[in-house]
């Protein structure tokens, strides 16, 4: 049969998709599962955007948008950041993608040539690699832990440039470990990055979701940076597939030549329904989201800590705790798959965001009800007594 | 300012989106102008595939779904090869993307290492070459003219095939000219690719739209092969973004990999609006418009060659007609210009889709109705007179 190019060779499959697989199987054969795997927001989207999706498809908005977005998309998310940072960010510099996992692939595609690599950490978002191996660089994998809350710091960037090298990828906050980094680090970060010639990307996917620390966009910085951002998360619009990037100025041409020819554009009835998403309803309700997996978050990191999982600083946001499983295991694969088969719990394994002590850690993700959660921390609470 | 990689510089704009836009800005100022530049269709997606969109969104069908698709969607696909072409094409060979654009990339990704390329027909749909540029492949660009209908045959491409040519990519029926490949054609085709040891890929994004001639899939001939699809065109949801491709089955779990890590999923409620495409009400709909599509190209192609275009074969299908504008001219992008800013109709000049003859030859669209496309055709014997 057909001869696959080496790159496929190397993509590993997600465990998190297996764990969901078998969770579902299990749940068909009658069994009550806890679910506490998938980095998606448990609630659906909120009444607004839905109700702006519809009326957009009643008036016939079923035709192509501009590859760049819709302008008045483009204006709201201006707006937002004016709104929630006090940025003036100009509209023509934001673009709209189909989700950021479109934002990743241009960032790649417009940033590094076969050959070259960017800094990423381990753990870290799994795909962020393979959007570099696809077009032929590398992700340069930075082993970080918990003493500088899994952030990639100015000093361990600098420790780890390679003579190919050209940027830096990150996120804050931070999938597995829900980490931020803080203002002083962006800062510290990007002066790094430009006294290597480099080039500063950082995927804030996760900002609205964050439960105390002070979360600065490095927008707020320098413009001289490519931002990341999706309205999967605190929008909570994830089957819909929209994400937007803030780029340079003169990236938006070449940007705007790529996304015609991979994208043409995203989906039209997505981005009217998004509009919505910035009205004080819609953003009323969605705090009230975010409070919410606030005290979902606060319940269960100390829950955790109690049985034992290693938890040494709380995470500041996102949807994870990534803890330690040593005093339990060192084979968190394994441990999944216990905990999953025998106790009915589904956590994802380390392995799915890296290989630096992957195999001693798991992602709970509070992804589902208090309720749930409690009911998940007794199962474990008992396995692990 | 930041540095960019190398393949970025090589990426054309779409000459389509220029004309597009000043026609718009004409327009905005109180120009009249007949539009037959668009390659899209120029009815709003139907009814029954909206109330299904709407639906699913009442229901919260707001998260993600498989990385291959809704299992539904898929099974209807299978469901129209049996109804269409009397072929038993399994669920399991069928996979949803995000428009035929997220297929074609797959396709670049699964089957092109760097420093190959894939033979394609000069004119072609220009971002073909794109997808493989951005894996670091190239689109080996074989010029084809109207003696052989536009179409790469199996000698054209035996005389083409280059030590690293790894396959073939066809449009059936082709964009811009709206050629098909008939069954011996691809029989032939075939043949040779699998003689050199490489792959074939057919996008059949066209198929559906075809008047008169019978336009066989690829899938009749062979299961070895590569089908790029969408529901842009024949099912008319341009903006959804939504495609299929039916690979080999042994291509499944690598797709999968690559669909996980670089769309994670599609629109969902798009998903769910496309079942409603294959339902009888739907698809009466689709036929009449095909027979509209059918009526305009037998009103154009006669008119435009009356005026004294070039149009030696009556176009079998796809919403184009590719003409040579030799007695008028040996500059399409000056020819295009004028007729736009002096006569207000918008045509594509043939330098968007290669270098081929593309100085004397232009694209119409017939995407706007026949009163325009009557309208356009005085304009121009006016003219041209």
């Amino acid at each position: 049969m057909s001869r696959y190019a080496d790159r496929v060779k190397g993509i590993e499959p997600f465990r998190v998709v297996e764990v969901l697989t078998q969770a579902r199987e299990m749940e068909a054969s009658g069994i009550d599962v806890v679910h506490m795997e998938a980095g998606e927001p448990d609630f659906a989207t909120v009444g607004p955007i839905i109700e702006r999706a519809k009326t957009a498809l009643d008036e016939g908005a079923t035709y192509y948008t501009s590859a760049l977005g819709l302008p008045e998309l483009r204006e709201k998310v201006a707006g937002f950041y004016k709104r929630q940072y006090g940025l003036d960010i100009p509209a023509q510099r934001i673009l709209i993608t189909p989700g950021a996992s479109g934002a990743l692939l241009m960032m790649a595609a417009l940033l590094v040539n076969p050959g070259e690599g960017m800094l990423m950490t381990d753990p870290g978002y799994p795909c962020n690699r393979n959007f570099l191996r696809l077009v032929g660089g590398e992700g340069q994998l930075v082993p970080v832990g918990v003493e500088d809350r899994y952030q990639l710091t100015a000093a361990i960037a600098e420790k780890h440039w390679q003579p190919n090298t050209v940027g830096a990828l990150v996120a804050s906050p931070a999938n597995p470990t829900g980490e931020i980094l803080r203002r002083n680090e962006l800062e510290d970060l990007y002066a790094l990055v430009k006294a290597k010639n480099g080039t500063l990307v950082v995927d804030e996917i996760y900002h609205g979701l964050t439960y105390g620390e002070e979360t600065p966009s490095i927008l707020e910085i320098t413009d001289d940076v490519f931002v990341i951002n999706s309205f999967s998360k605190y929008f909570g619009m994830t089957g819909w597939r929209l994400g937007w990037m803030v780029v340079p100025e003169d990236a938006v041409p070449e940007l705007e030549r790529l996304a015609q020819n991979v994208f043409i554009s995203m989906s039209t009835m997505g981005q009217y329904g998004a509009l919505a998403g910035f009205e004080e309803e819609a953003l009323a309700i969605l705090d009230q989201r975010r409070d919410i997996f606030h005290r979902r978050r606060d319940y269960l990191v100390p829950a955790l800590r109690e049985i034992g999982f290693g938890i040494p600083h709380m995470p500041d946001g996102a949807l994870y705790v990534y803890a330690s499983i040593e005093k339990f295991s060192s084979d968190s694969e394994a441990f999944c798959k216990e905990m999953l088969e025998v106790h009915h719990v589904a956590i994802t394994p380390g392995v799915d965001f890296g290989t630096y002590k992957a195999n001693t850690h798991v992602r709970f993700a509070y992804t589902t009800s208090m309720d749930q959660l409690k009911k998940g921390v007794a199962r474990l609470k008992k396995a692990l007594a």
